[in-house]
């Protein structure tokens, strides 16, 4: 899929950096945020920011800044997070579970309608009020809810093949994977790996080097 | 902090994904694994993967590849996770008590031994069997178990950097911080940033990008 290689990635995962300190200042009443005062706050240099907020096509103005609201605006326009994205949950275990109830998800517009699970004790609950359905259902739920763009992808390693295969026979697009698999789908699906513990390796290295630099 | 800086990030993040790859041809039996088999299951280059290895000081014999056992080990290893890291987890919310029972973490050597939280509903419970304390016994906590490395901080956003004082305050040295607020802490401290929200918005531009290429 070379043509989502055009996006420079690191822009785009700190966008919501940015969103959040423009939102935080629009509480606070505060009309026009500069890229140094952002750069400051997350400790980033002041010209990647410009760079990085660029992309969504809006420009600061010289020694003033961004309009905090126009800013806003931007990200989300350029996220499309101002619009609703219909999402389920495969793998309704701790992880899946904890990304249902995830406060951040629903303030930009990632809703969750179901989530599905093989797990009888928890079939036909709800977990934060979402419905857990048997996996079986999934095709047939898809057909009735076609507008559902995303899945989030939550379930034990040796599923998480099988999973992808039959999230992509229901019709659906995009992806979000919490497993560990890499997963071997048709070139029109979009994956986004989402690792947890390659976050826990990079402080584990840093701990290691810190003890090392310690003991010379 | 720039001798963090000499370890290639990228590389040390891909770690993991050997590892369980390594883990998995063990189970099944396999004694040799090669670069080129780890570069396809997941997408990678297979120089890439032999660089990213070679980080941790094993080096892959020539048209054989690496000793599945050896790289179990040289990654273990480099990453210090054949040892048990003790850890707390702070603000035992949705996210919070997902992260006490993610699996992935526990079979990496991340044991968490309590988790703190201000909720009185939830404070002297427990949660996947770690008990729950009230945030301001925080400080005599670590002064009891001072071999505590790790601080999980999953907070809401305004407790976040009053949480990460708290914690540099009680002695703490490694925070993976889930919250999207980057801390103010000194420098001896190691935060690691994981920001859930980067990878929706990563799928975001994705889905917004295939979208219009489909649109033209």
């Amino acid at each position: 899929m070379p043509k989502y290689k055009l996006l420079p990635n690191p822009s785009v995962r700190r966008l919501p950096l940015y969103l959040t300190l423009a939102q935080q200042a629009d509480t606070e009443g505060v009309s026009l945020i500069s890229a140094t005062v952002l750069a400051e706050a997350l400790d980033l240099d002041a010209i990647q920011v410009r760079k990085d907020i660029a992309i969504t096509g809006i420009v600061g103005k010289p020694k003033l800044g961004y309009r905090v609201k126009d800013l806003i605006t931007a990200i989300e326009n350029f996220l499309n997070w101002n619009n609703e994205h219909k999402a389920i949950v495969v793998g309704a275990g701790n992880l899946g579970s904890a990304l249902l109830g995830y406060q951040g998800f629903k303030n930009h517009g990632l809703h969750f309608v179901a989530a599905f699970d093989i797990d009888e004790t928890i079939i036909n609950k709800s977990i934060h009020d979402i419905p857990i359905f048997h996996i079986y259902t999934l095709q047939s739920f898809i057909k009735s809810y076609p507008d559902v763009a995303i899945a989030v992808l939550a379930v034990p390693p040796f599923a998480a093949q099988s999973c992808a295969e039959l999230l992509e026979k229901a019709g659906i697009k995009s992806i979000w994977n919490f497993t560990t698999v890499r997963l071997k789908v048709s070139g029109d699906i979009t994956v986004q790996n989402e690792d947890l513990l390659s976050g826990y390796a990079l402080l584990s290295a840093c701990m290691r080097t810190r003890k090392e630099n310690h003991q010379k």
